[in-house]
């Protein structure tokens, strides 16, 4: 087939699509998916790794965390763009610089509604007053960095010729990006299109931005639409790795990058991505945001390349190519190996580790270690996902002020079910025992009763790490406090067990965060 | 706005558009996804209620079960065509029509590949002897019945005339219906739109038949191309609930509904879905499949409407449309809410029952009414879910040979955990203990000492029913046999309780389905 010749050509005739990837923030922002400051600086790592070229990394006036985040991203960036975003006022956009100056190439990310509702009840402006407010916000954020992109929020229910006039200050101002985003989902392919198109026709000076695409899949096209928009002539997608983001979420960057690779005789384009990572980074953003992947989700959902699986298929696949238009491998997906048992040592275990992808730090380390090999004592096979469910852990809870020591539970259809659990508080170690409503609702009084807390359980979700009944369990857990929610995860052979891991590590998240409040306002 | 005013007129200028839903062959047939003949019934009697047009029930020749189901479906339907799926060969087709003939309206679909690599691989025909059989399997299926259905498998890589000879022998012989599906999940929108132009302007009898199309999301454009499609000419789109399907799935039917729904400004047809029950719809397919929705899936991911919960939203919503395209009441969200207390009585339960939509025989409502009363005793709020997820498990469980009745079990950090189970096995009541790698493994290895299987545990996934560490956990199971999967779901506060009950679900599943096998070839 000739797009496959083409691909496979090193497609020079394709013209480059910028990715900007905003998991951190538009993802990152929606209820539930709160991240530490920590899995943040691993999920941009990834990205940076995986070749995505802009990395917005957060709203750094949002919070001191966000802030925080963000500068330690940008000093952290290797060839990435860092972008942070702010809202049109000074004290943002000034706020925004500060963030992202440390990073070898910052950009200023700035944007204000532009369509009558928005602006009528949100930001209770005259259109005139948002014009000028577009061209002092740009030309304050071009003040401090060279790299600005401009959204015009609401873009797609804005009318047309206030949008003109909008995107020609901006650009007039010296935005080098142009964002027009369907913020409400609300679009289709070929309005998207077309309203590119006529922008790019009637503003005189566009053809000194590029610009972008932002997309929600509220109506389930967020990617159509991303792609449509390149068709009239934006050369940036924004997206988020598994598509999450605000309710229905974002156009999913592994669906976009894999249908350009897969059809550039209609889509003439190439982006910076290794798509072998797509899978790895769709593992990373999950187990970190505890949001769970489809199992018939485009390019990473585990049935997505299903009939490459064992599963008996009445003889009928004679030829791979019958069904399958791209191959498992190049989107990353491993044949689950057998790798490490009982008798591994050290070495071996490091260098899996560094073939997985993770580098840790000595004590890091050893404590992964230690957990790898009490792992490999109690279960047959330790498979890569067992790895990396325990390391994973082990980053997330590296700075734990409370731990679990010990646990018994005694449970069944008899009830009461009855937790003693044992736990180190910075330092001093407690025991306590409590009843309860199941074993679970027993272990979470107990940790209760050891730390009093007022926060509540939003979200309790067990699946397991690999096949078979001796696979380790991976507990994700999300608890809400005063609005906020944080999530946490444990991993253990034993459900109970990683039950209460995954409850004191999200215990963890709210003190440290409510610690970080006291010292901003104390 | 004009859109809505348009919407909420009526729409009588909006041209009818046929949901076909395929969620019972193509949902059910991919890895994992199979339902019991029970399971099967009721989501056929939900999208009946729900304004589905065309049921594809099932794939009669495929198995004795397939066959039972598609005929109990036909008996039972009211408004909905049923339609079963056969290939090309004749005793398919005899077999599909002895399925579907109870059917008020009956539909035979039947179906061939026509693209090069299908005709070279899987058939090993040359393109005339595929277009013979074309002709012959049609004729023979309008031998049985007045409606027939035939799709070109794999047609957006059919060679276009080909195509076109096949789409005009097809009509010439009778059926009524022709569907162009894009089996692999190729296809971007403009081409879809495109392809269904130029085959309605290039076969001179194709005014004769209603075109279809039929999307795969490889890609992530299952929906997109759907409604391209429409713009090509195509009056019926084939669809799952939760776009569950072969790999990356099937386009989506509660995405293809609301966005003919929200758009009709673009998008000018209408369909006869109640869209207020695509929520209840998604929840009871993902309950008996056991595929999590994710949570920012567009219309039925929790996060959907995530900006109406009571998340703190920093006084941005000033006005719900600014962020809302579409109510979440239009799709069937339900605020949660507190229904039922220990003192509630039968009537107000069996009215309650109604009001979510179950009716239940006696003995089912006898048992539900039981366990409801045994739940209100032990936990504080009861809610609409945790009726849900109760009588889908009694619906589940009725004709269980296994039965757990009660367990005790010790776990935790010191190991290792034990389990004492007692089951009651076709009348006879025995008990074991095991030790396990965890107490839920410990579980399972004394129901394999009280039940000696092979099947190994495929998946294990645990969420919590409602909020709240007393919520009910809900477990889902799938165990895998031979190359074939079942799955079963348990519900109860207690989750090793509920794991067992899910546990003991699929293998009964497992053991009447061997029995059925040894039935046929006995």
């Amino acid at each position: 087939m000739t797009d496959q010749t083409k691909a496979a050509s090193g497609g020079d005739d394709l013209e480059p699509v910028v990715i900007f990837d905003t998991t951190l923030r538009d993802g990152e922002q929606c209820p539930g998916a709160s991240m530490t400051f920590e899995e943040k600086l691993e999920v941009a790592e990834l990205l940076d790794d995986m070749g995505v070229d802009i990395i917005e990394a957060g709203f750094p006036i949002a919070s001191e965390g966000d802030f925080e985040s963000v500068s330690e991203i940008a000093r952290r960036s290797k060839n990435a763009v860092i972008a942070g975003l702010s809202r049109a006022a000074f004290n943002d956009i000034d706020r925004c610089a500060e963030a992202v100056k440390h990073a070898a190439r910052p950009r200023i990310h700035t944007f204000i509604s532009t369509s009558p509702i928005h602006m009528k009840h949100k930001l209770q402006k005259e259109p005139d007053a948002v014009l000028e407010a577009v061209i002092a916000s740009v030309s304050r954020a071009r003040s401090h960095v060279a790299d600005v992109e401009w959204s015009a929020e609401d873009g797609t229910r804005t009318e047309f010729d206030f949008l003109c006039r909008c995107v020609e200050g901006a650009i007039t101002a010296g935005a080098t990006t142009i964002n027009i985003p369907d913020t409400v989902g609300y679009s289709t392919p070929e309005e998207y299109t077309d309203l590119f198109l006529r922008v790019r026709e009637a503003v005189p000076n566009s053809d000194k931005a590029v610009f972008s695409v932002h997309c929600h899949d509220d109506l389930g096209m967020a990617e159509a639409n991303s792609l449509a928009g390149l068709k009239g002539g934006a050369r940036q997608i924004e997206c988020t790795i598994n598509g999450i983001g605000e309710r229905a979420g974002n156009a999913a960057l592994e669906e976009i990058v894999m249908a350009i690779k897969t059809r550039p005789d209609v889509l003439p384009y190439r982006t910076n991505i290794d798509s072998t990572m797509l899978t790895r980074a769709s593992k990373l953003v999950a187990a970190v945001t505890s949001f769970p992947v489809q199992y018939n989700k485009a390019i990473v959902g585990r049935n997505a390349f299903a009939h490459e699986s064992g599963i008996h298929q009445d003889g009928m696949l004679k030829h791979t190519q019958t069904y399958e238009i791209m191959t498992p491998e190049s989107v990353g997906v491993k044949e689950t190996s057998l790798v490490m048992g009982k008798h591994s040592g050290r070495n071996a275990f490091r260098e899996k580790l560094k073939e997985l992808g993770y580098e840790l730090g000595d004590n890091a380390f050893q404590d992964a270690f230690k957990r790898f090999k009490d792992l490999a004592d109690r279960k047959k096979h330790v498979y890569d996902e067992d790895i990396e469910a325990l390391v994973d852990e082990e980053i997330g809870n590296a700075d734990d002020r409370i731990k679990v020591v010990s646990m018994t539970v005694v449970a069944g259809t008899g009830g009461p079910q009855k937790a003693t659990l044992t736990m180190d508080i910075d330092g001093r170690v407690e025991t306590k025992e409590a009843t309860g409503n199941g074993p679970v609702d027993a272990i979470f009084n107990a940790i209760r009763a050891l730390v009093p807390h007022e926060a509540t359980l939003a979200l309790y979700d067990v699946h397991a790490v690999t096949e078979g009944t001796d696979a380790q369990a991976e507990v994700s857990i999300r608890l809400e406090q005063g609005g906020r929610e944080v999530s946490g995860r444990g991993a253990d052979p034993d459900t109970l067990v990683a039950s209460a891991r995954a409850y004191v590590h999200a215990l963890n998240k709210l003190q440290a965060r409510s610690e970080r409040m006291h010292a901003q306002t104390g």
